[in-house]
């Protein structure tokens, strides 16, 4: 399992870096960075762990601590010079969700759950994070953007990781093969702005 | 427990479709409904079983994830003739506090929680789901709307099968009847505008 | 562990007090209140009991529920002559602070945790009750409000209390010691504006 511990690690960092840049962005100070890339970079594995019931990583093995600290202090020292907050954010936060995606179904395959439920935890370990931070700044979900796609990634990704796992053919290398596709998949439908159908309200419709 | 399976289907149904109906009112697309709708149908019961420490039936029977889907397929269908959004969610989302509040609460009890937590629980199932969605949805929760009774119908509802359960009357025909006394409840406060008091902050105060 | 549960009583009396105050402040109603109290109150500690894999105290001892019901109450009655909501709030809100710091890292050190964790979840259980009650509010977390320090008196108080308790010096008298130290930090640094650096947004960036 050492390079789930090795994806986990990086996928927390990615996701750590997303929460410290949006709180640079909002002006928090440096502790409040480190507390925003913490909860980004661990919440969806707490999720995740809680979900079956085990102590959460991040609450047993404090080296999962370090990335978001690195992170905090990455963002802190090159914040002057980042130029676009935005595209950055959304580059590690692809990052963090290919990894987290397949590790959170890997995990849950590994824990005894049955397929359809480790894609569903897949997904959530992949997305949670995210949410958890926007949510806690504050600000519209990016996960229900409706202008480019962010669950449809993960949601193939952890499909296509559970086929690879019930065929036997689950490997580290498939694994990392999985997370780029995410990370791409996730990437490429930002740049051009892919989008799927979405109903519109009727005219007249009162917000609900 | 079969009713109770029933009962719990329903409930996430009906929360579903309130939270897809809020995702297709803020132009969310497809997979964004069906997560909103899932996060709603489903939020309240892993809340509820991750208090009480047992695998979130959501992880554990496929069929849980039937109903979101099926939530999100009519509400894309339908949407662009449903005239009343709020109208509408309201009354699935008193459907789904009236089942859940029923099943949370009996669930408790059967947890062995005594009767106070089991009181509790249930309201929190009950409540958990629509708070869930209000939250990320980034809008006041309903929860908190003091021109109506939100949790008052699921705090009597809990309290009187708990009663229902101490005296040994507990059925799964007593259970519909107080699942179908909360939503009725519901339903009534919204119609009549029924209100319980509440301070005004003094005049001069600054808002917290 | 009596006196653990003293302190967690007033810890989450205190915090409730938060809750009711902010709930009169929005024009919430009674009901509202007792829920935004009790959410405010128990959260942290539902948090960290589900994080160490134990049945929430909340739901395991009717007890707790009796400050948030007290809180609700007493705000209630005093809230017409409450002068000052934001001030009392966040006195009373230190309160909380200092209290589940203190308890929330002996419960994670009782629990078997490493000295790391022990920190993380003392200061989790500190800042997780608040943090619920602004995001549910949908109001900007305090824990991110750059013009005080909230965490980081959490932070000192939890890492201290671990020192002591490495030591063999940890009592009922420290742990109070600690929970005091923790309040007159934070209500200090409200005092004084004291700050730590934060990087500002470079001129031109997007908002992310």
């Amino acid at each position: 399992m050492t390079w789930a511990l090795i994806a986990d690690l990086f996928g927390t960092f990615f996701f750590a870096i997303s929460g410290c840049l949006l709180a640079v962005g909002r002006g928090y100070d440096l502790v409040g960075s480190l507390l925003l890339g913490a909860l980004t970079g661990l919440g969806g594995g707490v999720i995740r762990d809680v979900i079956i019931g085990r102590l959460p990583v991040a609450f047993d093995q404090p080296v999962y601590l370090l990335p978001p600290v690195l992170a905090a202090l990455l963002v802190f020292a090159i914040a002057p010079s980042v130029q676009r907050f935005r595209r950055t954010l959304l580059v590690f936060d692809a990052g963090g969700l290919g990894l987290f995606c397949t590790t959170g179904t890997v995990i849950a395959l590994s824990a005894g759950l049955n397929p359809i439920a480790a894609i569903v935890l897949g997904v959530t370990s992949a997305v949670g994070g995210g949410l958890l931070r926007d949510v806690v700044a504050n600000r519209d979900p990016q996960l229900f953007n409706p202008n480019d796609l962010y669950a449809v990634p993960a949601i193939l990704g952890a499909a296509l990781l559970v086929g690879l796992w019930v065929l036997g053919w689950h490997s580290s290398l498939t694994g990392f093969a999985v997370a780029a596709f995410v990370f791409l998949f996730r990437v490429v439908s930002l740049r051009f702005k892919w989008r799927i159908p979405h109903a519109s309200p009727p005219r007249g419709s009162e917000e609900p």
